[in-house]
């Protein structure tokens, strides 16, 4: 527990590499995650090559830890291998819709976090990459995924080459509700978010990005509408491409 | 790493109670998971009401971990409670589309998978509930989740009363490439599949359902073209009716 309760994003990574030896543990410890019906809907790929990275890297924005880090997992829905053993034996699944991705998308967090653990237990540090989501159709492409093959989420790993402060986190009792969802009142919302709000770390957030509080940061210039519409539009004809179904 | 390599499902659970002071560790170990933007777009709701596990346990297709176990936690994508932090602050977000329900997943997941392994590191045993997408609806109201709330994953815990062997996993290297996404060939899939449908437990699988094979029990019977359809459509229209845009 104290490993969960310490976690920290690690963003700059020491030279040395993850052995192989090491990397074979944590992905061992990945693939023992809960999954539905262990049926192991994903695939991991791992890119270590300096090429590889020198072309991902744009596609997750040039975050440095793309190049730092020794080694960046990709982490997919696969329903191609499954496919492909379906067909051998004369039946097909149908797992391309809504219900499917999701449920795929679940179990591969699971597994990728289990990884995260793991590796965290070895002594590395580990960083999330959200913008696998963003570029899903060119990373696809740098990565050789075929078809029925969809990246869901990214981490950068690597022994830790900076010890930042935790960051930090709402009340436990903001997100956790009992036998019934109670909604929040404005006094609510204002006391859950006031820490958050009050940190140095925000107002020097608010500050830089010249808006008039912390909220506007994240709704006007982090996340924009008009950015999170066009990466989800992206993404969708990817998956229609992928010959997924939303009706 | 050996608590991650001995994770098993446990169905049936003792009838001691999870301590309060328990939960609320576990949950710590939860929040404390990296999530995107450190904006927490997510709700846990405790169900330990035995009038409340009734209400849910057809929802959950009357499994019987439901009633048997002490505690129920049915985490949620939250985007109420972060649009209210953003109206109280003069702006909004717009976080109702596919690109962020993934995102929300994600975080919903890796949450979840936290609070699964401190739970077993504590000695509980927890069990996932994929059915929650099955009937995400229904399963609001009983919570009385508001618009912007959409259950994503559950899970049961308490104390094992059982200590199940654990389940197969294909080969480490069946589902992990390295740089490149390596394509299967027929003789491949064979190879990866044979251990598994060569199991005493996947024979009586195949017997009992009258299939000829392995693959033909899980796409013609447990996760049926038609029923993965309806599922699918159902959550969508779920989806819809909570503003969510998929354009």
């Amino acid at each position: 527990m104290d490993l969960l309760l310490n976690h920290r994003t690690i963003r700059k990574y020491q030279l040395a590499p993850v052995a192989d030896k090491v990397l074979t543990n944590i992905l061992e410890c990945g693939i023992r995650a809960s999954n539905t019906g262990n049926m192991q809907l994903y695939s991991i790929v791992v890119t270590r090559d300096t090429e590889k990275k020198d072309m991902l890297s744009p596609f997750h924005f040039n975050q440095p830890m793309i190049k730092n880090a020794p080694v960046i997992l990709t982490i997919c829905y696969d329903i191609n291998r499954f496919s492909n053993w379906c067909s051998l034996n004369h039946t097909k699944t149908d797992f391309s819709n809504l219900l499917w991705l999701l449920t795929g998308t679940i179990d591969a967090s699971i597994l990728t976090q289990n990884i995260c653990i793991a590796a965290e237990s070895k002594g590395l540090g580990i960083c999330y990459l959200g913008t696998i989501l963003y570029n899903a159709p060119e990373i696809s492409k740098v990565l050789n995924l075929p078809f029925g093959v969809i990246p869901v989420t990214s981490i950068t790993l690597g022994y830790p080459d900076q010890n930042p402060p935790q960051t930090d986190r709402l009340p436990l009792d903001a997100v956790v509700h009992f036998e019934e969802y109670k909604d929040y009142s404005e006094e609510r919302i204002q006391s859950v978010y006031r820490k958050k709000e009050e940190l140095d770390s925000s107002k020097q957030f608010v500050a830089e990005n010249s808006m008039e509080n912390l909220a506007q940061v994240y709704a006007e210039v982090r996340y924009k509408s008009e950015d999170n519409l066009y990466f989800s539009k992206k993404l969708k004809k990817m998956l229609l491409d992928q010959g997924f179904v939303f009706d």
